[in-house]
């Protein structure tokens, strides 16, 4: 079988109004749970937002980004380790999962499961997309969802059938993240190179115009991702961290 | 398209001696490449590892588990804001980057972009394992592939033609990790209804009576994942995350 496919996929940001049915949800998600997991624990749990007032309630910790609204199903990815220790506490065994090496674990088990329910869901016809501020406001949908310590959202997604057919966006060549042997630093020729044909695009000479910038990395620094909000997103999430038991 | 060519697949630890194509290495990765990843800045990076020596300097920092140098392919899947960062730092933009906030969104875009990998690898014929030992040194391997600042392991996988047909492994009902609407906690009688189809396979069974445990609980607390080792582990993961820059 040919994995071309997966080179065709595209994020969708807009959804027809069309339900996915729920057993068609949970035969997708159940299809991704046999993705790899640490030790065959499968550290995460997934949380069904349908509910018109629940997607209201998650819509602030996402900025009040319109899709988690807009969207017939809302996935809150999260890190488990809440179900393991119960079963380690009915049984008589000792567990020792409330620190960071637990966390990774249990976070990389979600992700891996969230990638392999959105590439099952894009076969079967459905457009996903990543809300990356899941990790900026880890405690309001802690609240929004009633989730217990050892719980942690890790990474949210939208789900719908797509109601747009976008570009697909540009990737940086292979070479720019494929190091043969060992870690290949990169000099002003090699970034040159690597990231001109983006800078070349219309839609980013656009970009730097409408924000008054001088290149395409001061709208990531400046607007985008800026040090202040990492750094205050940083503090608030190894908080929640914390107060969630890791 | 079905996606019930996902719920087939499995973990693959015994590889043939026949050697992965570069051209085709490179295509999967460009493949995986059209996954999702945070405001398209791609925070990744993958060293190939096919050189013995180099395997062999891997495989401690994975407690010389055997298919490291057995398999044919070794990737090292890193978040990676050093690409990104220097083409800030060419582009005249003061990027902040360096705290943990950075991290998680660089982490999360390597192990979606691992996991893609993954699929597209399983797609042409290929197996995986993925080598969860890569959190606990990545300190030795940041060292045996010369890895810069900002840059941090965060999974491995051995990849090549399979040479095994294991069993699926088994894994927990439906309704042990999807919530509908909130979290709902557990208690005894749904662990007990989660977790006794895994108790009673008869691997299980002989797993505990080899380990002299009483329950299965016990051999993941007391042998496979320890409070000490993760505390131990905890803390040199964090330690290693600031000396990268973090």
């Amino acid at each position: 079988m040919n994995a071309d496919i997966l080179k065709q996929r595209r994020t969708i940001r807009k959804y027809k109004t069309t339900d996915v049915p729920q057993s068609l949800l949970n035969r997708l998600l159940q299809t991704a749970a046999q993705a790899s997991t640490t030790g065959n624990m499968q550290l995460y749990s997934v949380i069904v937002t349908r509910d018109e007032a629940k997607k209201r309630a998650l819509a602030p910790a996402h900025f009040n980004q319109p899709m988690i609204t807009a969207a017939p199903v809302v996935l809150t990815f999260c890190a488990d380790f809440n179900r393991f220790v119960k079963w380690c506490e009915f049984r008589n065994a000792k567990s020792g999962y409330d620190n960071f090496q637990s966390f990774l674990a249990a976070a990389l088990d979600a992700v891996i499961f969230t990638q392999q329910f959105c590439t099952a869901a894009e076969m079967e016809g459905l457009g996903i997309c990543y809300i990356g501020t899941t990790t900026y406001n880890p405690d309001m949908i802690i609240k929004a969802l009633n989730l217990p310590k050892l719980v942690m959202p890790v990474t949210t997604i939208t789900v719908g059938y797509p109601d747009e057919m976008p570009q697909q966006p540009d990737r940086l060549p292979a070479e720019a993240y494929i190091h043969e042997e060992s870690y290949n630093d990169y000099d002003k020729q090699v970034i040159d190179s690597i990231y001109s044909p983006k800078e070349a695009l219309p839609e980013n000479i656009g970009f730097v115009k409408e924000n008054n910038k001088e290149t395409l990395a001061q709208v990531f620094t400046d607007i985008r991702y800026t040090k202040q909000n990492n750094e205050v997103f940083s503090v608030k999430f190894i908080e929640t961290l914390k107060a969630q038991g890791f």
